[in-house]
């Protein structure tokens, strides 16, 4: 350690002075573009009756590991001085819902929340992604199915207006239509759960070779896996009705019932799966002409609290500040 | 781990899910009033021309060792999927002073730059330490002695006003006092650094017997800890001028240029030391009668940027937002 003591060369401070890669400093006239994202949305979220929460950066594995039904996003561990394993939260969601769980312990009401917090996740390098995401974002607690839904489809449409990205639109599901289309199709439940995986990867051909080892028809294949990667307007879910059960009926309840104007962002994905488990219904990205991934996204979780203690139907979403500043530098910014 | 997947029942959750010792979760009230502080604070840094700056949560450790003379502040440690060791930063300061060396390499004028970070310090268990720590602050870069001196002050004059801490003062020193005081008396160098020890942790009592011990008499001891002791007004300078030597005459001259409001917060410390061991002239804590340590301090450390290769003089400021919100509700808040 002494030797990295030694002050360097001028010449040489670039190169040696150095950050993690994926991890980056902010000068003050992109902080300046940041905050004003932040305090738009900030705005939007106060005058929809939502209310800051500020959970600590370093919380326990094993509380953090409730929110996880599968396996865990990567993340930052440490071992504290008393011996106990710390991790650097890598979701904005989890903690919210403990909070919820534990603070407002059998509350009655609707609890709405926003945060921006920065989530943290190991990178691979070379991979041009970010160690350090700052996500802004709110959840609802305690309202159940198409209402919640709605509501929280509006803030994102309110948020979309208010940070001026007009191009932006809403990649809309439910998490349940995969599987609805896949056990319609008549596959047992190995293949689906298989099926489900490779979808998350956007693994299309994959998706086509597990159906066909499970024995379904070549046009059988080919009719499943297009629907999966079906995207329209909200008529698809009245045409594929058969097909999409209860998730398609629920979600196209939801869809009707927006107002027309964010009704006019959403297009339906009748195959989005989100990375994280604990979705249970309506899932959606933010997508924007400018950028190869979305802005942000969310959906209902109604599993997770419970976790902590203290069930409660919820849903939210969040938007990734960096991308958002990406998106509006690119066109589209009001 | 397992184990730590069930759920517990709801009547045990809130013993169950529990956080670090030394974190919380702030609910929506006590968010917005820190959220005032802040946007407080933002305003004021940002009409005297700081801009903001954002660096990561987690830098390399032995990027951040540069900035750091004597021992290193207790840090939270990792080791990434690379094998290189990260840190939490348990500084505001010196990533700053890496950013100003490094990405204003070789540029001329002043630099003025704000922030509101956390920094992360491992807290003894049962003592009530934070261990996350919410900033807000400025650094100015290039610009030397009284004239950089005299503008930080200024800052925080009108940061405490705009936060309505009106009962808020300044405790004033010269990290450089302390030393010429003890020289003064003759003692040797081994004593000079022990004594200096002593007085970063306030044990007087520690310092009474270097002394003795070094060999100066009992009226001589009385007379040197006395003064290390001494708070007053500015005429405390000139009635010891002989006694606090360069030093002493220097923040003479920064104090007796202040604005008179400014001059008015103002308390000379004759003994005042910081626990960074990187400043190198004026050292100052703001206090509050209504709190038991400081609400945030500051001070001249112009040997820090040259360590990152690109040497210039700063003095800079932070305030814990915490701290001020507890000093706002027990009273001085306008």
């Amino acid at each position: 350690m002494a030797g990295a003591l030694e002050p360097t060369t001028t010449a040489r401070a670039g190169q040696v002075v150095r950050l993690p890669p994926g991890s980056r400093d902010v000068l003050p006239d992109e902080a300046r573009e940041l905050r004003a994202i932040k305090d738009a949305l900030r705005t939007t979220f106060e005058d929809q009756g939502y209310g800051e929460v500020i959970t600590p950066t370093l919380e326990y594995t094993d509380v953090l590991a409730r929110g996880v039904l599968g396996d865990a996003l990567p993340s930052y561990r440490l071992v504290d001085d008393h011996g106990a394993w710390l991790e650097l939260r890598s979701d904005a969601t989890v903690p919210l819902a403990r909070v919820a769980a534990t603070r407002f312990h059998g509350h009655d009401g609707p609890l709405r929340f926003w945060y921006s917090q920065t989530v943290y996740r190991p990178v691979p390098q070379l991979q041009g992604r970010s160690r350090e995401i700052s996500q802004t974002g709110v959840e609802l607690f305690g309202v159940e199915g198409a209402e919640g839904d709605r509501e929280i489809l509006g803030v994102v449409a309110q948020s979309l207006a208010a940070i001026g990205l007009t191009e932006a639109r809403l990649l809309v599901g439910d998490a349940r239509l995969s599987e609805t289309i896949l056990r319609g199709a008549g596959v047992d439940d190995d293949t689906v759960a298989a099926a489900h995986g490779a979808l998350q990867r956007g693994e299309f051909v994959a998706i086509e070779q597990l159906l066909g080892e499970a024995g379904l028809a070549l046009d059988e294949v080919d009719r499943v896996v297009g629907l999966l990667r079906t995207r329209g307007d909200v008529s698809l879910l009245a045409a594929h009705a058969d097909e999409l059960g209860e998730p398609g009926a629920e979600l196209r309840a939801t869809i009707d019932g927006l107002a027309p104007a964010d009704q006019a962002l959403v297009i339906v994905d009748l195959g989005l799966v989100r990375g994280l488990d604990y979705y249970s219904g309506l899932v959606f990205e933010v997508v924007h002409p400018a950028l190869g991934e979305p802005l942000g996204g969310g959906g209902r979780y109604d599993d997770l609290v419970g976790r902590f203690g203290d069930d409660r139907p919820a849903v939210g979403f969040a938007l990734a500040v960096d991308w958002v500043h990406r998106a509006q530098a690119f066109g589209g910014a009001a």
